[in-house]
């Protein structure tokens, strides 16, 4: 990408037939924004997606945003680069199939969550209802062939608020930043339900941005205000699908976690010792991060100053410093790197799923 | 340190008889301003030290400051941590000699440099002459054996530059950022001079800031208006010193060259396999690490977008990934971290030393 | 607007007949960016802009792009706010004449302007030629009538400064934020011609950036990557207009120059004493402002630290300061206040225009 | 002020004995930091003052910190230059007694408020007797010739969030940037309890940061980590005071409210229209403005976007703002300018105070 509105490359791809524009199911991006509220790159690039894929397909833009969840994160900090990930789908794929089965994707969409539920117990619950719809779209039993889950989830603006408390009810913050921040708490929390990594029971209302204990290994969300239902992208690997890629994942225990980076690309028989090389490299085909500044503003036994930096935004530098970390290993800065990992891996550090080929011959 | 102005660390190993003031010789850390014209956070740590340390010697803090070294960069992005090592010599250590020597330092100051030479070739031979006395200060005879230089060289100000103009002297630059990249600059090739890294006739004024071929594997270079003469702090081993430390360095190709840190280590027996362990970590006495946006805005394969970024300064973006890379490998934050390598290591890259004590047995 | 891709308001300006979608002629606005090299909102909002209008005409999104001048400014720091000026213009208009006439707009397109020529002499003469040509699209004779000039003028890239150097040509500079100065200086001089200003014989190569006694009251010139040939909308009065508004202008001698904005007002019979009240702020059409941080960092008596503030961008210091104070003398946020104003209005300087309505009777 | 550090314009006037050292009561000034909690160039400037001062009085740093208030207010975004007030008082002045008496200050110092209470009502309590202690002290018997009041207050830390946990006691907040909005709720409305602009009932522990209709006119307030007590410096005018200052205040009810400036000139007899003359200008001894970007996100008809800024502070926006505005009226950016104004002024607003000399004859 040249800039955030620049597809050409897409659009090359699918009129030399290397894509078929009818097979794209979803895209995940990153986009050199500043990832916050006045990130308009997300939507820049997201209308720039949709026209082009409309003037490939037989239906409007609008009809193919509704179709086709595009998630972008903003912010290339530091060696992180732009770029984004298309995923395609077909069920006449001749491929052989593989042992231990190959990169499968499931898409759902849930119903519309209301304004009085977004970032409570009721909203994890339709979230994680909506990823066991998805794993089903995917074809995938089992929930530990799932490695990750990418949601993308309604949030609270102010004029929802007001008309939700027009109707009497109060919503879970009246802070934009603070009720997003929830919404994203719900989405992880019913993936993890989904998943069986929490238990039923500990999904409250109270837990929510509270216990901090409670997380999913394999949820990545972000929270939009253009959305009203909650989008699911699901990857694993599935014995019924066939295809060149294998995804793996790791809970990060902190920012400097590198052990966590190494163990996913080890976990698809890839080492970086202590990075990749490049027939190796070649086979990374995208590698998705979550993290979050340590709450207490420390990193293991020293002081970080990440959330007093009132010019530098606490996420922009996290990205950076990860984003450093993760592109260092694999040796390249293609890395999809997203903050705000509320219950998305363990407090203070997040996690890495990696999608890669199969060794070639 | 809890702030800029927090010396208390020190003062309380002054006061318990850990640290004695009297054989302090150079102080280099990093404070958590941005780094940038408008970093106070350095002069604030600075004439906190200077007060504190008066305190405890017979010397006015002024004198101290013309005596003592005092090197920072500000910016501690990401994981960074504010920090700073005080390195301390003495002439009746009573430690046994090491087999290969241990850690040596050495101090030297130049005669002033004129404003109309400041970034020039003639600037770039002061500086080797100082680097030449301080390699004797520190009992260094062998170039091979310096891993590390700092320098701290002085700068044209819009009135220094106006002052020499009223003489007929017309500065190397006009603009005060550029003026102080072309002070590195000559800074960098000054040590390159000094340690046989480049030919004498190489070091002309058209190469400053031109010929990106010629550089220092081992120079670090900050430029401050405070100074008029510049300062020097040499590392290396030397078989006349004794000490429980060594210093080890190598060249960083670019921001993802982890093999150099990985190598550093190694020249000092730390395995990072991915990351020191505890008893390896607890070796490490310093890292020091200089870096650069690559400047065509590519990192390998793929586009950074730290040049362009008109809210985040590009040296505040280079040193988060660098510094969440470094940190990474070693398991701290505690990562000297400068931007502004004009010439100190291959263009687009720059370099690491590390200083670890020797295994305990 | 709620965003930068949000044309709503004039999507129904469009469909209630307000507005007739084939009468507008040009676009002026400011976007909630940051106004630099990386600010995307102002091409989100040119893309969505020009989608709208061909849902309205027929004409593609790049033929009207092609067709109709959207000059954007980034930027609406402190209290201006994001706002867009649509102008329209017909023929068969069947209000009165009125006295002194009206509020006439032309538009010009140049031919190219090779990447050799940009930011010198022989492109401010390209632009004079366009300012002419737009002067005879407004039916305005005399360059007294002229108020305003905005300019958008191609900047030479990386790319197209290797494309000339293959071709044997060196461009102004080598560096993309000083070749867009010397192509936006290049502009305000080409205005300056036109208007007769600056005589013929000053406007060399060397006055660029060079000579800021050299300048025009009434030119705004930006600079963009995306387009080749040089844009120009002309805005004065005529006695062959008709229509409910009239235009004025002063130079601003500085950031503090408050009297240049009542003063403008008071050339267009309104009183702010300090501030328009709600009839006269009922007038007002368009406030468009340059301004500069003054580059000796002074602002009358007093030091201002705008230029050496790594964390904030000079020119978003300095359009948040000048927006404050216009908007606080009309009332109202909604003002476009543009910075990099080289020789456009005195130098550390700037210039202010408005449009206001007639007053009901 | 060349930077934080720099007091030699105050040395020189004590040197040369235009200030006498030992008359200095208060120090009330801007520094060029970023005015978050990351700016420690409010720190540097008050070690600078204090080891100043005590080069000159028989008194430790430590000793003076504790005697003279010394209250800063960092960012100079915009047109805002860096730049302090010194105030001196003594017993023995011998200026003639002017009309109406003339510009009074006293001081004063509560005990320390507890971590339990910062924040709270009691605070406010705590506040509103220091204020009428200070009143005392400058001779000031009635509340309408008290025109400014300046707190700075203690804040809530981390560490002494925990320390109140552990015996039994929960602060205000966890957040230490909400628990610091607090404190300054409770310093103005401590003031406006002393001055008589709020009802004793009304304030209460839940009107904080609630109640916005609750306000003083006269206080600006800011918080502290360094201090346990509240420090007040309060400023009006007093018949028993002779000198050739007055001082005046007025509410702003927006950020564009021009009309408070000029109303507050107007009654010291200074006329702005629209800008102070020489003359006038040089009567102005201190221009003091507390602002705040409103809550809502509009000036009066249109959008703001300062608080949806990702990569500048809202506070550092509308200091940008207001301090144009002020500053084009005033003719000099040497002006306080200050966020953060809760119940400072009316919501979305907030205050000016103007000292002036009178006109010489």
């Amino acid at each position: 990408m040249a800039h955030p509105g620049d597809l050409s490359e897409l659009d090359v791809r699918i009129r030399n037939g290397a894509i078929r524009a009818d097979r794209i199911v979803a895209v995940i991006g990153k986009t050199e924004g500043n990832g916050g509220v006045n990130d308009f790159t997300r939507g820049y690039f997201t209308q720039s997606l949709m026209h082009l894929l409309s003037t490939h397909l037989d239906a409007s833009p609008a009809e193919l945003a509704a179709r086709i969840p595009c998630i972008l994160s903003g912010g290339t900090e530091g060696v992180l680069s732009p770029h984004y990930v298309v995923f395609c789908r077909c069920e006449d794929d001749d491929n052989d199939a593989e042992d231990g089965g190959a990169l499968a994707i499931g898409i759902a969409f849930s119903s519309p969550t209301a304004t009085g539920e977004i970032g409570r117990a009721v909203h994890a619950r339709q979230v994680a209802d909506a990823v066991r719809a998805a794993m089903r779209d995917a074809g995938i039993a089992h929930v530990d062939d799932v490695h990750f889950v990418q949601i993308k989830t309604p949030c609270i603006t102010v004029a929802r608020a007001e008309a939700a408390r027009a109707q009497g009810v109060e919503p879970v913050s009246g802070d934009p930043n603070r009720a997003m921040a929830y919404a994203r708490a719900a989405g992880a929390l019913g993936v993890a339900l989904a998943l069986g990594e929490v238990e039923e029971g500990a999904v409250t209302d109270a837990a929510m941005l509270a216990d901090m204990a409670l997380y999913s290994e394999r949820a990545s969300v972000s929270s939009g205000v253009e959305i009203s239902c909650n989008e699911v992208i699901v990857l694993g690997n599935s014995p019924h699908w066939t295809g060149p890629y294998r995804i793996a994942h790791r809970a990060m225990k902190d920012a400097l976690d590198i052990g966590a980076v190494v163990g996913a690309l080890a976990d698809l028989g890839l080492d970086a010792a202590p990075q990749l090389d490049e027939t190796a490299l070649a086979r990374i085909a995208g590698v998705f991060v979550k993290c979050e500044p340590q709450r207490q503003g420390r990193v293991r036994a020293s002081r970080h100053t990440m959330l007093d930096d009132t010019d530098i935004n606490a996420q922009r530098h996290v990205r950076g410093a990860v984003g450093g970390l993760v592109a260092g290993v694999i040796g390249d800065g293609r890395i999809f790197v997203s903050g705000g990992a509320e219950h998305q891996g363990p407090d203070g550090g997040g996690l890495i799923a990696v999608i890669a080929g199969r060794p070639q011959p």
